[in-house]
């Protein structure tokens, strides 16, 4: 129905965001607030409950909300869910089921850089394109993989870490227990581990983005490394599945241009001519809003 | 038709195979002949003509040919085939519109490593999976992907190219113009030139294995290396992907012994362990019948 609405959640490690959402992806009300960190579940669940709570009293009388999609940084998300290394307090909780319980309607969860994917997909960088990959650089590099229109979701939905691809099977030793991943060379935290390697002590992406800006040789030298690692996962991804487009997004995708000339050097050097010269290295368009979209799409598509 | 034949040629850069395969992928005539080098084109349409021949004269007079498959080692299949290391002289043709112009019966074209991946998805290892991954290991690294039952083929056709996929950045140089390949840690090829490395003057990669097998120490190191390296990128395919199963196929697949050890390992340390948990690595059960019996696979399901 057109007057059928979701809500859908990006679950943070610092921040939850909340937006109701209809069919055309149009968001018609939105709440905040900090991620309740040592409440655990229960915490958890107030939380989400009083951003509903918040973001239906918005609606029009006539708007139903028939759903809810939510985000997650997790590894596995349907079922108890695994692997939040910064949540860790929620692991094992059944967030799908719990909800569905809390809520009573169908509940939608998707591996946060999955949901930024499908919300791309939909509304965003790669409406109408058929075969994307998106790649999210933040705290850690997340990715999510969109073959034939479809997510792919693996065979127990763990499909698309992207950021633990390795580029440097001897490199600097990464959360998830290898060393080299992708993650280690272009995460916002890598891109603030990397400047103090170089001798620049700063403390967020951004400052060291900056000072590329004005010239710093060192901090410069630190996106070339991004760019040129990023290029090289590029190029096995653009080898590997031959998409038509992939999509960077994530805060640290604002040193586009820092880094997206080595990136695109690196990858023509790495990949075969015909699918290097046909991907599409491209900016998100939806910014933070990607994953709430993408939550609240896969709600819809399974009704 | 329970009679429907196809005949589906495997283009060796040494040899051309082919069988006469029904619709159950029962195998009813072989045919081989050496892959006509030096006439170009219209010396490989001959060759594949006299195969044809050969192989339906042995059928029964109420069999039908009702197509034609072949399973090419090039970079893109349809249209101007390109990307054949092995056997340039043919590249630009149009050897599907050729063939099919030819025998006058529907012709599919498979990357050759794609092939062995349906075939092996159809009768072989990977029979009732879906989602995996083949690799082969020959002359180079081939691969194949299989999506909920479908070869993942990218948007020009191209997608599978997992011999390309990089693990050493600053590595060996490789054909494709890249470095670091996991072509050039784990083909046969590769086998012998790390034999060579170690100071083991060896012509062939069942010599370094037969070496290894009596232990010697550098032949057990270059399968070591192997090992790593393998599962270097098959790590990084579970983390992005989350299959089922990884077959490892190709010539040198048969030194599995001196390799799946150190491939196990470093598999499990760079994968998270849900999709390392996950994925069962296991050895093709067609051989050489695998690229065949795909081809002929991909003619039957596109009638």
């Amino acid at each position: 129905m057109a007057n059928d609405i979701v809500l859908a959640v990006d679950l943070g490690g610092t921040n939850l965001r909340m937006a109701a959402v209809d069919r055309d992806g149009k968001v018609l009300s939105r709440a905040r607030t900090e991620t309740p960190k040592g409440r655990g579940s229960a915490g958890l669940l107030d939380a989400i409950a009083n951003l509903a709570e918040e973001c239906s009293a918005a609606l029009q009388a006539d708007q139903k909300v028939v759903g809810f999609g939510a985000g997650i940084p997790a590894n596995i998300v349907n079922g108890p869910v695994r692997g939040l290394p910064n949540y860790s307090e929620i692991e094992g909780m059944d967030l799908k089921a719990e909800l569905e319980a809390k809520f009573g309607v169908p509940v939608a969860l998707e591996n946060d850089a999955t949901a930024a994917a499908i919300g791309e997909n939909w509304l965003g960088a790669s409406k109408d394109v058929r075969d994307s990959i998106m790649i999210t650089l933040g705290t850690g590099v997340g990715g999510g993989i969109i073959i034939n229109n479809e997510p792919l979701r693996g065979i127990d939905g763990t499909a698309g870490k992207i950021g633990h691809i390795n580029v440097e099977p001897d490199g600097h030793p990464c959360k998830c227990g290898s060393r080299g991943c992708i993650e280690e060379y272009a995460s916002a935290t890598a891109i603030v581990r990397m400047a103090r390697e170089s001798g620049l002590d700063l403390s967020t992406a951004l400052e060291v983005y900056e000072a590329a800006q004005l010239g710093d040789e060192r901090a410069s030298g630190v996106f070339q490394k991004v760019g040129r690692y990023l290029g090289i996962t590029l190029g096995s991804l653009a080898n590997a599945l031959n998409p038509e487009m992939i999509i960077i997004g994530g805060g640290a995708a604002a040193a586009w241009d820092a880094f997206i000339g080595p990136l695109t050097t690196e990858l023509h050097y790495r990949a075969f001519n015909e699918p290097a010269d046909r991907v599409q290295i491209v900016r998100g368009t939806l910014g933070d809003d990607a994953g709430i979209l993408g939550a609240a799409r896969s709600v819809f598509l399974g009704q």
